[in-house]
């Protein structure tokens, strides 16, 4: 990923991540599974697959995050887990298995040997116990372990992208949305888009000039 | 934090940091804020304060997973949220709240002038939002963003630990504890520690020797 240092703007993605979210359960998960999404959005990834169970809440709460707060970052429910691993593989990426039994992210040279692959990154976090086919070569290409203690799957998710894109997204103004935040030392500072500057579906740099945004 | 290159184990940290978790509602937060201790945990604080309510049943969790991992991580739940602030600022600490209007860790040198100060941390996360208190002064010492983009409190304290101790509790095996993982690039290898080798309590670096450990 490429940021445009000028205007801090991340241009498309010579490299793709997609987060593929299984055994996500509706009524359990839905805080921990927005988290993950927003994490992976904020972090640089391009979308998220939530498998096997359609959510449509869930949909609406990121893709109401992606028109507030900018990007292109994609939500997809309900899409066989096996389908995504095939379909995934098929056009050329590689998976990587986010797991406490992996290799140590942090040892080793696990991060580098999927770097120097140059490929586009799918990886699959669970949620519950994950079918012991997730650790196959046959969906996975790397285990990776964010640590080899219980933790999180949000942190690791959140971990792997600021290592893998080593910090970008986080320095990176999202194209396009309605809000953006002016960072500050104390206090908050918020600016919005003026609606006059913007036609619907407009995301062109233009409309992110900073003449069109208002202090709030 | 030094790491004894000869066994990984995590030796006393000169630099503490704890977690202080604002917020937190026992019948809606109870996932969200297991997840953001055993983070803290896992990526190198020594413990957790949960503000101004008692949850015994997250308490009962954290410390579990204290016994079965290792480590000496603390859990402390109802505490007022001032009385931990004056408490730390009282003994010499730095406060640093954690919000996405606050100054970027990834640009400039907010994280730089933290560790400059080469003081105790206090880490601030909210769980909804938070009192306007939380970025004067008196409060915090530094408010950062992990980025100006809403994602997770979760994955926010895991980059800043990530960050701020530059990996190196992820490298780490914590002492004492009943199971730890042997990282694999396919499958699971547990270890357990064998128990006629071990006394109650026992969790001195003699009952860590790998002699001491069956596969599993």
């Amino acid at each position: 990923m490429e940021s445009n240092k000028s205007t801090g703007v991340i241009e498309s993605s010579p490299r793709r991540v997609w987060v593929m979210r299984w055994g996500h359960r509706p009524s359990r998960d839905a805080r921990l599974t927005t988290h993950v999404a927003l994490v992976a959005r904020a972090l640089g990834a391009s979308g998220i697959f939530v498998t096997d169970i359609v959510d449509r809440g869930l949909e609406h709460v990121v893709n109401e995050t992606v028109e507030n707060w900018g990007g292109s970052f994609k939500i997809e429910t309900g899409v066989p887990w096996k389908k995504v691993v095939e379909n995934w593989k098929g056009s050329g990426g590689i998976t990587v298995h986010l797991t406490m039994y992996g290799e140590n992210i942090a040892e080793g040279d696990v991060l580098k040997r999927i770097k120097d692959t140059e490929k586009d990154v799918l990886l699959i976090v669970g949620c519950q116990k994950v079918p012991p086919d997730f650790f196959s070569k046959e969906v996975s290409d790397f285990n990776v372990a964010i640590g080899n203690q219980p933790h999180s799957e949000c942190a690791a998710v959140a971990i792997f992208l600021d290592r893998f894109f080593e910090g970008r997204p986080l320095r990176s103004v999202q194209q396009g949305g309605q809000i953006k935040i002016i960072p500050q030392r104390r206090g908050k500072r918020v600016a919005r888009r003026n609606m006059e500057n913007r036609s619907v579906g407009d995301r062109s740099s233009q409309a992110s000039k900073p003449m069109n945004w208002t202090t709030i």
